[in-house]
């Protein structure tokens, strides 16, 4: 493990956790106060039952404190990111569909399981939190971590501190209306901007396009998934670059109405359908400068370089983890130093 | 002048000032430590010339003083709101259209006239400021003071700060772009909300209605305003009573959107437009009640105690400067304390 070159007095070998629980995997990471990484560690999430993920998440931490070599008792806390309705002051998970947890004091039954203090939060939270200490410019204070993937929500930061509004449900985007007689969401209302621009969206327009005969699945594959409609475009399909174009340019809308909302310096684009790649990206600034060219108001707030796709190699999560662990080292460094230092 | 309750060294006699100006009339209001008002004027704006304007700011400030029997010199600080863009660390109003100001070093212009330190912030910023202090149960810490008349834009309270975004520009829902195909806004974008909520598009309803026979106007008039179809809507006209229907449905979808974004406790309704009275209330419920009715989330997040109209008596604006103007009295009463005396 790298020595702490900030500050010798009693920090020797202190590091901190920073977790992403994931519905699918999990991911753990072991920092120290020079914040260099001296463990990770990324497993399967058990969901077995409520009891069986847990114990996944801790085996995925002490997984990655075995790689750092570095014991528990050198660890000052961890900051873990759970996909659900979290209450941070209290350590309970409300809900988290994904892991099938209701009502779960997590920060609790981790504190118990590891002996060091453990603090949880939302993980598209944490995201935002991640990447703006670690990944943004210090100069930015408001941003956004939008998370596209099977829904569409986003983490705020404004005035360079976490915004979860009155309940946690601040930036809730996916399921803002954009037309009253749109297609209905899961949600029940209709209209909303993640059905025409998360996941499942690219789906259902792909199985429209093979139906059309537009689109061509291999025999043996019933089912059109988002990413089939990413390669198809990559390998120079129309009907799907006209899909990732439509869709872009509805998320370029909904992008719209987020900045007039937060009057945010930036944008991170994260989750799964950024893998649609530059395309997506184009149908986004597309939209905007058409709406540019038409008002010196949209011009002025909706430049290009707001917007930013996150590195598919960040984990912004398990970062934003550290930063909620980082209180540990109140001392260590500043926001703006770590920013720098992580550039 | 009320003697102060709170504190009485060193304190006897002292008062702020908090000043409303708009683009027709400046209400000035002088506010002693425990917060009784002591005096208040309003004066028609003077727009001849910019520094017509300052004048006529600071001849109401001096003639509420006066009315309040208060000498310049027991003044601690005053709190001005400007209607436009406002750099409140320097004090500049960078562009205010209605006062035709244009870089203007306001908080030093006032301070030099009157002696005492002027600060300045937007009049939608001070206005939910000023509610959110003295017009709200302390337990709202998270809230909106949307604002309606020729144009629509929303004022913030986010975790009890005044929130303004990297450029001052947050809450700028009036521009949200509903409909990409809408009618043409003056800012040249298209389909912008307040094109069918703000006071225009009532006009403009009101005209049509006109045109078609179904609402009749005065003969020597030749144009429909806001206050035609209100007044044509309370006295029974069905066409006019539609039009307010329409326009408020409308604003309930931008105030849905509000809300995702936000997670506000609590929307206040302010400006002319809130004069179309209970039908315009009821139409934005109207439209929450049929979200709520397909979606649990609707129903969580749009419950109708979220919605209050300003009442006409409240000068927020005003009050929103003498929050502004408070630091001036540090020691007198937390905001909670504001809040619960004022009620």
């Amino acid at each position: 493990m790298a020595m702490n070159a900030l500050n010798g007095e009693g920090q020797q070998g202190q590091v901190v956790v920073g977790v992403d629980v994931g519905g699918t995997t999990i991911t753990a990471m072991v920092v120290d106060t020079s914040l260099q990484v001296c463990g990770q560690a990324t497993q399967t999430t058990d969901k077995s039952t409520p009891q069986g993920t847990f114990k996944s998440i801790v085996a995925t931490i002490l997984q990655a404190l075995e790689i750092g070599q570095t014991p528990l008792s050198q660890v000052k806390a961890a900051g873990i990111g759970i996909p659900g309705k979290v209450d941070p002051t209290t350590g309970t998970v409300h809900l988290a569909v994904n892991l099938n947890w209701n009502h779960i004091p997590a920060a609790e039954w981790f504190q118990q399981a590891l002996g060091v203090p453990c603090y949880i939060e939302n993980d598209l939270h944490l995201a935002a939190l991640g990447y703006y200490h670690f990944f943004t410019d210090s100069s930015i204070q408001n941003m956004a971590y939008v998370s596209i993937g099977t829904g569409l929500a986003a983490g705020l930061i404004l005035d360079g501190r976490l915004y979860r509004g009155a309940h946690g449900m601040a930036g809730e985007f996916g399921h803002i209306v954009m037309d009253p007689h749109g297609p209905t969401c899961n949600c029940g209302n209709r209209g909303c901007l993640e059905m025409y621009t998360a996941g499942p969206a690219y789906s259902r327009a792909g199985q429209e396009a093979v139906a059309q005969g537009k689109l061509l699945l291999p025999p043996e594959q019933a089912n059109v998934t988002a990413v089939d409609v990413f390669n198809a475009a990559q390998s120079g399909n129309l009907a799907a670059q006209e899909i990732i174009h439509t869709a872009g340019a509805f998320l370029g809308r909904g992008l719209q109405i987020l900045i007039m909302a937060y009057d945010v310096d930036k944008i991170i684009l994260g989750g799964g359908v950024t893998r649609a790649g530059d395309l997506f990206r184009h149908a986004i600034l597309d939209e905007w400068q058409r709406q540019a060219s038409l008002s010196p108001l949209a011009a002025e707030m909706l430049k290009p370089e707001k917007l930013e796709c996150a590195p598919l190699e960040h984990n912004a999560g398990a970062w934003g983890g550290v930063a909620l662990a980082h209180n540990a080292f109140p001392h260590a460094v500043s926001p703006q130093r770590i920013a720098n230092q992580r550039r």
